[in-house]
């Protein structure tokens, strides 16, 4: 079989530096084309010297990535991949949007927390949100992917099995998120300036992140009521990783072993799903350059609540590795490809 | 008139050098003797070269520090206090406790999270509990002081005038707290190994912190009620700071201002606490190297949430800094002797 | 074909667990067994949870390890591999030592520098020393291999074209290291604690590093003349990563693009050396986890001096990728099996 | 006494930031204005929350700063300085210019390494190097001070001694330096973003930085005789700190002894200069946010080289600092007076 075609628009930037990594190892796939505006005619091995002689291809503009590929990925600043999503419609051609473009059903929700609108509602309506635990048959054969977000991942896998097993109330849900600086994109700002971040902690857009409503559309969709919650997310000072540590209040009577059942029941068959051993926790280390999450499962009988700890690379299972998996699934091969590299110890 | 001549015993550990750096640029104290199990007979700038020409001081043993000073600081791991806590008192030397053995009111506390007994109960009445924000007025003048934790400082400090206001519910808060590894001591471990911490991050003891009876004593105390709290802690991978996120469920009808004109009024005279600026969150590098407590005060309204957020140095407000602190009101000092030296911004 | 079976002793330490990683994706091997003294019984997941699904393997004794394999890996502390060595030797299989014990040809140097003895003399003169950039042809098909060190690797593949076409005098060479923590191993001391080693730097060993010897064997070697260094490391505080720059004198007379030209005559064939592009320095982010030494060249040409900078990462080309390097070689494999796994950019 | 009035001129940088700590702990000098282009307006303790309540004074123009002080520091990027000169020369005020303006004696150096030319010759030639353990006489009492660079300031200090008293050879000598990230300065750039330098390390400008001609300077004034090193930095990924390994061929029949009894007594008077104890190697962090260079000292008998170490913090020592310790010789304060500070040991 041929490998299929892949473009990569953005492919600069660390989340699409990231799909190049992953494609490039990928056994069913191969680099098509890859677009960057800011260098434009440079090789990414002159961007990225790490890949030299790994890929060596010159960026292009993103027509011609569309032109050469039958799957297109696009990593790019929110409001800029309708457009592209309508000219992969129109070729046929597999999109998924590692933006924000269409992970948000209510178009008000846009509105209110991007503040741009939707410009072609058919469009909206045909994508399906691509977090493949939740919604894999969704996905299956589809050609609009909205791929989540990285905290938007995190929090709702760490929560799911409660859900959906009605272990917990559903009000008053924190999610106490910390992640690691890639999460915030390649261009230098003053924040992450190295002297300012080295040493440094501290929340950020507490209780107003964009991913906010994100998280409550999946945990809403999952259990079937309307869910609000309480989301903080801090800076890491280190490259990848988000550790999400939420708590929810557990319903009168439900016990550990309840929770812990839930749980390995819901995550059985997960490939990309892993319960800590007993007396374990999730580290941020033990699922770097990976598309794992990882989760630890603590009942806090003094006051009758559940913290539930997930773990995620940011780059992978937050934004390229989990893309990946969208492809797959897409594509019919098997959902794992590509995806299991065995990853550093440091 | 003469300066207060300082013993320290437990030197060489991290709080012990920090005491150590505090009490050489205090202008009304200075060092009588140091002592070290490990490196006795040894100088102090042998083990810590930056001391070097600042203090070169041979490091003794715990008695003779006793008797050259008036007044002496222990850091100590837990149960080693008790002894040299009734020598002082014997010897009408003022004694502070960097140490956990004389922070829990109630000795079934002690010995559910700590396994000890109290030998000397007398000792125990006598003890004051040195967060002097709290608890100035019965520190003045007393020659015991349980000095507390670090993220028993963090906390009460983030959420005290929202329950002295009867601002919030009293059941369901949540204290997620991140401290850098200082915290952890000055002893090698796997877990603090350079190659393994570095890059990572996670949670520990959730729910299950020897801190967290400590909290608790002091919110009850505050409030009059008693309180129960969620509190997990994390490692962060750098060297100092703690930052404490608490959450809260706000009472019916309780606004932003309301809680902001509270926290005003409770802290406007306190000089080591600082409410961050509109729009501004604590970091953890504004208070590095100093006895401050930054605090930053999110509504959030969606879910009626209040979410306060304190930043503290852990070796200095949630050690070292607040032990001096309680030294300078012990000795009719001015609260803050030696504790003002302006902080680098990187 | 089978793939070969491949035992790994020592397997938790790092340069072990690095093994372990590439064995995993090695298309023509496979792990037969894994040894450990301080963890066996456990499942490798256990104490690298990083590992979990990929390997569950239990920890066995050496021995066993042994029985089960063609090819073994050792990653012991110096004076531990003769023993082993001796007995694959009776047993006909392949034994890649990552140990220094094979390392040096004259025992004397041995003695000096590592204190110890060679128990059998027959077996170090059938051992090879496996840099195979320089030593390929007598690498293949043998049986026995002495893996180089870490700055012993990256040190003569910066100055060997220079050597090699007599650009620079022998005598006077400077090679100033600087490494990352993993090269110190994974037990715990004073000076790797995350808090001594974060936001510090310093020389160690200065002019007493036992790779000096090694380093002055293959620049021997490969000059045919005695050739003495002044080798200095550095400790960072990364994890992983060799940067060594060197200093040599040009002879009278050449210049820089006879260098150039040199360097690229000499590795124009060789997978794993990377010349910098022009303008560009290597970087050890760029080479972290692949098996490339990247170099980079300047003429000074106010001093005369060739300053040749080369980067790897200590755990792979410096350690276990060479190693696989030299399995490769060893078995008749291509010689970048298992080798070629693109890297993150971050 | 009235306090000195001290304006600084380029405050938010991170050297500005620097003096204006070290100046609000200075027992003789008192903050009378602050300057900055980018914050014009606001209080400094918005640009730097850790200074708030020590300092909230607002940020003015130059000409006020000017105006209000007795004594001027300019922290700003090279040919910005010598304006400000004439004007300080004009209305006789101490000019202390942490630049590089007035740095190089010689014209030509300053239009080949840095392509400006000297607007008033008459300045440069009043300017003092203020490199005070060299030029102390000279600086006492002066009004117009060049602050040395942070390189230039590490590289002499270690070669000095061996210099003065003829102990090596002047040709061949390298200076292999390591610089934490701060002293590239505040605006954010690519390079210094932090995911890119964090886990990275690299020489930069090899044999061609703007500090070479200036070390050369030094030395050459030193020894009498015209030197010319090999120069090459490189990027820590740590804060604070320099590093620098220098490496010279000892004359025939110079021993270790005959070095450090050179170096006993070169020193021995110095405040800021602290010779290693045997067996110790300078590390940055001993030197972490004080005035002193530590030096350590290693003859390599096997190839009959000197190799001197120092380490500086390039904020303090390599910038600030220094330049407070020149402000203290032109006012006649105690060379040492708000420089003595305690620093953390982590």
């Amino acid at each position: 079989m041929d490998k299929a075609r892949v473009g990569i628009i953005g492919a600069t930037g660390y989340a699409g530096a990231e799909l190049l990594r992953l494609i490039l190892g990928h056994p069913k796939a191969e680099i098509a084309g890859i677009s960057s505006v800011s260098f434009k005619g440079m090789e990414i091995s002159e961007v990225y010297p790490m890949y030299k002689t790994y890929c060596d291809m010159v960026l292009i503009n993103q027509e011609d990535v569309i032109a050469k590929s039958d799957v297109i990925f696009a990593a790019l600043p929110h409001g800029l991949s309708q457009e592209i999503a309508e000219l992969c419609d129109r070729e046929n051609k597999v999109f998924i949007d590692i933006g924000a473009d269409f992970r948000l059903k209510d178009e008000n929700d846009y509105i209110e927390w991007y503040g741009g609108e939707y410009r072609n509602k058919g469009l909206h309506e045909k994508a399906v949100y691509g977090l493949p635990e939740f919604f894999r048959s969704e996905i299956r054969g589809k050609k609009l992917i909205a791929n989540p977000g990285c905290y938007t991942t995190a929090v709702p896998l760490a929560l799911f099995p409660a859900i959906k097993n009605g272990l917990i109330e559903l009000n008053g849900i924190v999610a106490d998120c910390k992640s690691g600086v890639t999460g915030a994109g390649r261009a230098p700002t003053q924040t992450n300036h190295f002297p300012e971040l080295n040493e440094n902690f501290y929340a950020y857009k507490i209780a107003s992140h964009r991913h906010t409503p994100e998280i409550e559309q999946t945990l809403s969709s999952l259990s079937g009521e309307s869910v609000k919650i309480t989301f903080v997310p801090h800076l890491l000072p280190i490259n990848r990783g988000i550790l999400a540590t939420c708590y929810a209040r557990l319903k009168e009577g439900v016990t550990e072993a309840d929770v812990k059942a839930a749980y390995e029941e819901a995550y059985k068959n997960e490939r990309f799903v892993r319960l800590c051993r007993e007396g374990k926790t999730p580290t941020v280390k033990a699922v770097r350059y990976t598309n794992f999450c990882d989760i630890g499962l603590t009942v806090d009988e003094r006051t009758g609540t559940l913290i539930a700890v997930s773990a995620i690379d940011n780059m992978v299972k937050g934004a390229a590795g989990q893309a990946i998996q969208n492809m797959n699934l897409c594509l019919g091969f098997d959902e794992t490809d590509g995806l299991l590299t065995v990853p550093p110890i440091n």
